[in-house]
């Protein structure tokens, strides 16, 4: 195969740039890797105006990706702009129409429109390949998908926001609360125009979705991950954390339970000696486990103009060489619908709650805990000034449910000041 | 396509069993993930009558690997024998020549035969895979070739025998001497039956020679590995590095340099709290830095039958889904002969040296090292009760050569006993 695979790209922000500079730079690579010459025809973007950079004056120019999408010329759309509708779904959906394969970074359109587009995708013959959406540079898709395909996947787990896990490894080290470390890295542009999406969960709960969907073989369900961002992640839980052994990260986990599927997109406590436990800064980490290989770790940078334009210019390669998956890495029309499951599987947790000063209140919380079904691994009161004393619990395995009917039982003691706080420890 | 793949297992041992308990227990997972059943036809091994936990009957029997190879019903060698020459190789070159592909965990034989089997296979317009041949279960030459395809690749690095990983990391929890902990692992039936192949580095050596082609686009050659084992890593040296915040890691080191292709794998000192330094035990990691995707760290099971048989299956899978790269990532005739540099990269070292306890005998010390152009980052002389004074120093960034200078003048000072150690920091 001489012939050049010829690629539009819509989207020219720092991740298309990036991508331009790997295709112009580094030609010859490509061409011997693939076996073809890997070359740009079109761009297109909002504004032609703009210096980003890189040359663009041998490529045609389109202010419509749309129109970008349908021309003779391009055989790859590479979808850059972002956004779960609008003029990337147009794009996409033109692209599989007229009959050529979409490299996509875009996680929302596919947490989204997952299935759709896959199903579109192999009603045309083509491809959508998406690398770039799920923990930047890391190869995540492409080991889950190819390397353990021969295994049955028994969990997923990753940190998969850099912003955050940045946030919360800043207010551990320089012992600052969030509200101070969120407003310093809004200062320096890391966070999202929509903030939520990043401190909220959303953007990495889009990433577990589509991790899921191809571990289990069902069919894309973000609105099965139960979100909770890190928010309310106090520099006091961080620092008990620490004392017990414990880092506290916003950990996406999905398993298929006998309940059904289970994804949580939570922070959790994890060992501080464990390979996610020791992550620190805007670095991303996955976990996946299968029957057969055991557990095995992924990490580097989940962000970034060059990352990212690898995780895109590996897409492309495969393309290039001919390597051509279902996007979820069996056919769509085979994805099973998963029953959502709300966190059942078991675990052990970290209960942090105020007493009231008086005798008698620890025994009923133990009363409490024990009548949930519910037992103690370890317990800390701490020496204190104030009117009410700061209690710590870290429990055996238990369930949800159980902790859901030992927290009414605090409420109804009255030495519980205010409202217990409840972590999830992940065991990795 | 529905027509099935058809496996030919040549090779019975943990792994082949492995991958028949696979085959057997995943069908409709395998079938699913291709679109296309994977099915086992015949099995070749050493002895027919042996229980290895897995019913083969279903199976044609072969006693000849060749004739396995050659078989009409066969579309794929499993080549799980072992060994460079011999029946391996033999059954290898029988499959390519009737048309079949192979997937193989044979690290000495790709590593001494990589280039000409390489060219046969391409030839026959078949595919040789080697997964399982690297680092066992983690997905590395997938995440190398295909995922990091974008990039131009500065570094490999890794901790790729889990046996040296695992006797250094008890000599260092345990204080154990080298050859006590060798007993023991010995005794436990870690070691392979010629020892050298892990002590000796030789087995991680043919995995670091094979990474390294594919990364630099480069013929293998294995004869341009420095190779240095761990037999002479005292736990003197675990303590003081420890001391110093570092690890001593059997580590591989491949990278293309100005004066050619660097490739060493022997001990090095790396930060304790790098992702590195904090490897336990036998599990393998591999560090991948590309000039885009920075660092990229793969870590998991190194050996055993499940991890082991998951990457012989990644490979089978990527062939029954029509994913067929050249053996090492470009087609084999373009593979440059790299010239082969010894350590030419400029690098911190560790040095301990027992100097005689009189009036200035550091000074001869520093004198060499300043003479030799190298200069001291740390230096500790420890409180002692022998004639001797133990020494320890880390020298900024110099060269093997400034070193080999150096360590020529410690001998010519007359104050330095024995033969200094000295060990390379490197930087990850």
């Amino acid at each position: 195969m001489t012939t050049p695979l010829r690629l539009g790209i819509a989207g020219l922000g720092t991740v298309g740039a990036g991508v331009v500079k790997i295709v112009q730079s580094h030609a010859n690579l490509l061409a011997q890797r693939s076996g073809r010459p890997v070359v740009i025809t079109a761009v297109s973007a909002r504004t032609r105006a703009r210096d980003r950079g890189v040359d663009l004056s041998a490529y045609a120019w389109e202010d419509d990706p749309v129109a970008l999408a349908r021309r003779e010329d391009v055989d790859v759309l590479v979808e850059l702009m972002g956004g779960s509708d609008g003029p990337a779904k147009a794009a996409t959906e033109a692209a599989l129409a007229e009959g050529k394969d979409v490299v996509t970074a875009n996680k929302a359109m596919l947490a989204l429109h997952g299935q759709a587009l896959a199903e579109a995708a192999e009603q045309a013959g083509r491809v959508i390949r998406f690398e770039a959406a799920v923990a930047g540079g890391i190869p995540v898709i492409k080991a889950l998908t190819e390397g353990l395909a021969g295994n049955r996947i028994e969990r997923v787990m990753g940190v998969m926001n850099g912003t955050c896990n940045y946030i919360l490894t800043r207010m551990e080290s320089e012992g600052l609360p969030y509200e101070t470390v969120f407003e310093e890295a809004n200062a320096l542009g890391y966070l999202e125009a929509d903030p939520t999406l990043d401190v909220g969960g959303i953007d990495a709960g889009h990433k577990l979705a589509l991790l899921s969907s191809i571990a289990f073989g069902t069919r894309v369900d973000f609105d099965g991950v139960e979100l909770e961002g890190i928010e309310r992640v106090s520099i006091v839980d961080i620092r008990h954390a620490a004392d017990m052994g414990f880092r506290i990260k916003l950990l996406g986990v999905a398993q298929m339970t006998g309940r059904g599927l289970e994804q949580r997109m939570s922070p959790c406590l994890v060992p501080a000696h464990s390979p996610l436990g020791t992550l620190e800064g805007p670095t991303n980490m996955v976990v996946l486990e299968g029957d057969s290989v055991g557990q095995v770790v992924l990490r580097g940078a989940g962000a970034g103009e060059g990352p990212t334009a690898s995780a895109v210019m590996g897409d492309v390669m495969d393309i290039a060489r001919g390597c051509r998956l279902p996007t979820f890495g069996q056919p769509a029309a085979g994805l099973a619908t998963a029953r959502s499951a709300r966190a059942s599987a078991a675990a052990p947790y970290y209960l942090r709650m105020e007493l009231e000063d008086r005798p008698g209140a620890l025994a009923k919380v133990a009363t409490v805990l024990g009548e949930a079904g519910i037992s103690i691994d370890r317990m800390r009161q701490y020496r204190h000034k104030d009117p009410t004393a700061p209690v710590l619990i870290v429990t055996h395995k238990t369930t949800r449910d159980a902790l859901d009917h030992a927290r009414a039982g605090f409420a109804a003691t009255g030495v519980v000041v205010g409202e217990p706080v409840a972590l999830r420890i992940e065991q990795v």
